[in-house]
């Protein structure tokens, strides 16, 4: 008796970086010659063998239902890989294979909250966080982290936002936007509040791979029994293997969260696409170098990029640690006249760059910092050097 | 400050029909010679064709993240398949690509449902729906239809079924698990009570081209312009071109439905498989043979499988015009004596049948029927005419 949608649904923002990708694409179809720093997925093939075992799966005609939750052979896979490169003992039991992490996220908050429950949010923080949690009739808390501490929570801080309604806290780690990667020093501070104030951690871990310090990647649930049995890993194949079509994620948890989550996908999507299940596989345990090729290349890209932003003035930007993006603070710029008119937000300078310097950039306000851009390094280097030389000239003609 | 899981979570009904497969599954692995009647997909290779055209898409790197709601040139597949075979126009932006008809059920009632709402569905029904509709807040309201109208639902048994929480209404064409096909005179009847009383239509019609009589099937939203506002259409490649693990969903709706269909998909799962996508494309605009192939295969096993049950005394069944199911009456075996038990339930029936005679069935309590078992035809004729003999064979010894 009533046609009405769902208040939920018309709350949800939809993506600001695709609006930003859909302008770049429509200059680029006028003929334009677009730098695009939107990026949000490596720039390299899917290595050969990953692809040819996918091959093989169809020409096998391994084309039909698998379990809802993903095959045994890939969820060993996936134990195997968390014992060794995580330092994590999961059962097969414990694994969920899903379509992509987004669809881990959604899955663990359809798993562990109720209505109303907080989840503590790092802020600047990965745009679709507040939406899945939202969905998942979540509500999301945001905590502001500081530039000078690299925009990483503190234990305090953490500590501090926890109300009686906290279920759980997103660490992504390595973090987009920010690039910045926790110690173990600081993990275990971060471990010892979830402990205490008995919350869950959910490890949104996409990223491992792509470290470029020496300082190891650490994996929060492989600190103890305590906080292994308060954290859900969640880890993905689309950023490591340069898979993010196949759309294959999973996560690592406690067997009554897992058999939840198994239980609802089981009836929202069942099992993710077989073939790429097989290729998963093949990512898992084939050979490994691909991994350690393209971190050299984003690594070299990410050195030229912030020593490039150095020399640039009125914006400024931490070393990213990881992951393939440089958040730079346009803040100084904000309130600056470019054309006789005041640059009021991130939003406008993006506006501006696409349109009168086709170069594409993320503004930061759905990530929480509404005076930062975000800039992906996963484009060529002769991208990156065109790109950055046309936000310089663009900076040149501000004034104060 | 609380590890408490999520109570709707906790409330998902793990897939009963999963259960009878892993316990054939079991029985084969200790060489067993099972018959297993519970398959919901055709036994049938994907067709070559469709497995060259993803093969083409992984080759030239075709691994990548499309538009999160599907790329165009599917949805402008989509557009011609709905125009040709179901009569109904829809333009790209009211399609949204899914991971399966599942998910493109889960997308529309996360779009429509406002907590508490009711949503219609006749029963006996697939069982996922009534899970469906409570992980997106819904109420599944049941209305039980009667073996004398093929199991199909009335108009006046709709209309007396609406209240003012009334949102949705499931229409199954052709239905799982009876093969009971709604002729157009019967569809403009349940049409007329949808405008009435204004509530949406879920035609999900997956089973779409697996229809054996000389009734043509008709698609509800192509029966006039009010109407076809109010229906959201749901199909995929899954069934007719022997895809189900390639997962690939589709709706037509209105663009709105569609817009909020598409935001949600862009934060909680993304885009479906790329290369799937791609696989899609060449299964709705390729060579179509294939599926009269199928077609024709099932009617003939349908046929057989109809006759044969004719024989069986103490079991019943309708005649099925669609899908590859028989739903079969087994209520005169239940006040019946099996090696001195009485058989209450089809669960027990199903029991006694895989662990004394090998025989895998779908006991149909899940489906709202507990005096049915769902028998489906997705297996060689040799299976069936082995698997019938043997329940033929426990059926002889059953006593008053």
């Amino acid at each position: 008796m009533s046609l009405i949608l769902s208040k939920k649904a018309q709350e949800v923002k939809p993506s600001s970086t695709l609006a930003i990708t859909a302008k770049a694409k429509e200059l680029r179809a006028q003929g334009m010659d677009v730098v695009g720093f939107g990026a949000g997925e490596p720039d390299f093939n899917t290595p050969n063998h990953i692809n040819e075992a996918a091959v093989q799966a169809i020409h096998s005609g391994f084309t039909k239902y698998t379990p809802a939750s993903g095959m045994s052979e890939l969820k060993e896979a996936v134990c195997k890989k968390f014992e060794s490169f995580n330092h994590i003992h999961y059962e097969a039991n414990q694994i969920v294979i899903s379509n992509g992490a987004k669809h881990s996220l959604t899955n663990i908050f359809s798993a562990i909250l109720n209505p109303l429950d907080e989840v503590l949010i790092p802020s600047p923080y990965w745009l679709s966080y507040p939406e899945i949690v939202k969905l998942a009739d979540g509500v999301p808390v945001f905590i502001r982290c500081e530039k000078s501490k690299d925009y990483k929570i503190t234990a305090k801080q953490l500590a501090d936002a926890v109300t009686e309604k906290t279920k759980a806290f997103i660490l992504n780690n390595p973090g987009n936007p920010t690039g910045a990667l926790y110690t173990k020093e600081e993990l275990e501070e971060i471990a010892k509040v979830a402990i205490e104030k008995e919350f869950y951690i959910i490890a949104d871990e996409i990223y491992e791979h792509l470290v470029y310090t020496n300082q190891p990647f650490v994996s929060i649930a492989s600190l103890g029994k305590e906080i292994y049995e308060r954290t859900i890993t969640c880890s993905g194949v689309s950023k490591s293997y340069s898979m993010t079509g196949w759309r294959i994620g999973y996560t690592g948890s406690s067997k009554e969260i897992a058999r939840l989550m198994g239980n609802i996908q089981s009836h929202q999507t069942s099992n993710p696409n077989s073939i790429a299940q097989k290729a998963a596989i093949e990512a898992l345990t084939g050979e490994q170098k691909s991994i350690e090729q393209m971190r050299q290349e984003f690594d070299r890209r990410r050195n030229y990029m912030y020593q490039k932003i150095l020399g640039i003035p009125y914006i400024s930007t931490i070393i990213p640690q990881g992951a393939f993006y440089v958040f730079v603070d346009v803040s100084e710029l904000l309130s600056m006249k470019y054309k006789n008119e005041t640059i009021k937000t991130a939003a406008q300078l993006a506006k501006i760059l696409i349109e009168d310097y086709q170069v594409a950039v993320v503004p930061c306000e759905d990530f929480g910092f509404d005076d930062h851009i975000r800039l992906s390094y996963a484009i060529s280097m002769e991208q990156i050097e065109k790109g950055l030389d046309r936000i310089a000239s663009l900076i040149g003609e501000c004034t104060h």
